[in-house]
């Protein structure tokens, strides 16, 4: 049976870490919300009486399981798609990867939205220059660079983040670089440039057949100014 | 062999949640910045040579293995502990719970620091301000009220978060109901008013035997204004 998967359309945000997962293992699903609009989503974050509600998009169902929250459906979903080792060892370093990826991606979402979610942009722009100022100065060279020290201090080599095997963690690298390429091209153009091995990651899921054909899909939404990695000049400083 | 738990001393933070896990479960522990002063703790997140090396504090050492990231150390020691369901729908689900208050202990963080971690309090006040007054009239009652229906809907009764045993969500329900208890008096008064069993779950942690006597010792550093719940009465609107 297919997985289903329950995220805002029109944007990639939390949802296309999920995405990435799915079209590199090649594995059947549909995308409910962007194929057959959000009241069945919706639906789904009120169902009333006895169940597992999820607090907010993406979240996941695989039969009769539903799951939300990103770092916790690629938990589940690592396993049977191939995307995380065999140990348990490999797969809570894997997921501690991706929770520090879901800190950095929250934290560029705040870039825009540092006073509310629920405000325009235009409601915060002087907060919003000031938290993007430390976002680029400190909170991306500190990101990357951490992810950089993983990848050097990987026993099995700077190939993968994980071991000597492609996991979801290097897909989610791939995707938190291409959100902070397109957000801040300066700020992170700089910070990449004392990361090599985090560039070398990159490059290489971008190259995979899969994610490569994905990419050039039109299931791959074009970054926007909805989304969490969004392009304002006034933000790159 | 006693579990390590890293953390900075002086406040509860994020590493509380671990401790109470822990203290719940009566297992042996050593709180080593705490007791030992931060050097060990600052080694183990700059270690050079092949590892993998935590992102920040709270990490937590278990024999050879090495966890960060406080959702990801609770999935580590839920089934050790006994403080998670057996199946592994129960697990996700109780992570998934875990991450979603992550996601508001995140937030109660950012009222008192909206632009950066990096600058004190009283370099962004102004900012804090708006931000706060966005944290009690929406998501503090969003995020109460979303547990306050986990626990309506749970199918075994409104007694704990998943099933009819203790987990760590409960533990963690428990301390960020005491977080937003302290910072936010007056807006938890008001939004816990309408989220009874959540209080009566708060309750009941409170009046665990170990829970209880953990919360008399001298182990239980007290709320201040270097941790993440402050109390600063002008955020309290």
């Amino acid at each position: 049976m297919a997985y289903e998967l329950y995220y805002w359309p029109g944007i990639q945000g939390r949802g296309e870490f999920v995405r990435l997962a799915l079209e590199e293992a090649g594995a059947a699903y549909v995308d409910v919300a962007r194929d057959e609009g959000i009241d069945a989503m919706m639906a789904g974050l009120s169902a009333p009486g006895p169940g597992r509600p999820p607090f907010a998009p993406p979240y996941l169902r695989d039969g009769d399981l539903v799951i939300g929250q990103t770092a916790a459906i690629l938990l589940h979903l690592g396993p049977r798609l191939g995307l995380v080792g065999e140990s348990e060892a490999d797969r809570v370093w894997t997921h501690q990867i991706q929770l520090t990826i879901a800190d950095a991606v929250a934290e560029a979402h705040d870039t825009h939205h540092p006073i509310a979610s629920a405000l325009y942009y235009e409601d915060q722009k002087p907060e919003a220059a000031r938290r993007a100022e430390d976002f680029r100065s400190q909170r991306i060279p500190k990101y990357l660079g951490w992810l950089e020290r993983v990848l050097a201090a990987n026993p099995a080599g700077p190939r993968y983040l994980v071991g000597d095997r492609l996991s979801y963690a290097d897909l989610s690298l791939f995707q938190l670089v291409e959100g902070l390429a397109y957000a801040f091209p300066r700020a992170t153009e700089r910070a990449l440039a004392e990361t090599p091995k985090v560039v070398a990651l990159h490059r290489s899921v971008a190259s995979r057949p899969r994610i490569g054909a994905y990419l050039e899909s039109d299931r791959r939404t074009p970054f926007n100014e909805d989304g969490i990695f969004r392009r304002y000049p006034e933000l790159d400083g």
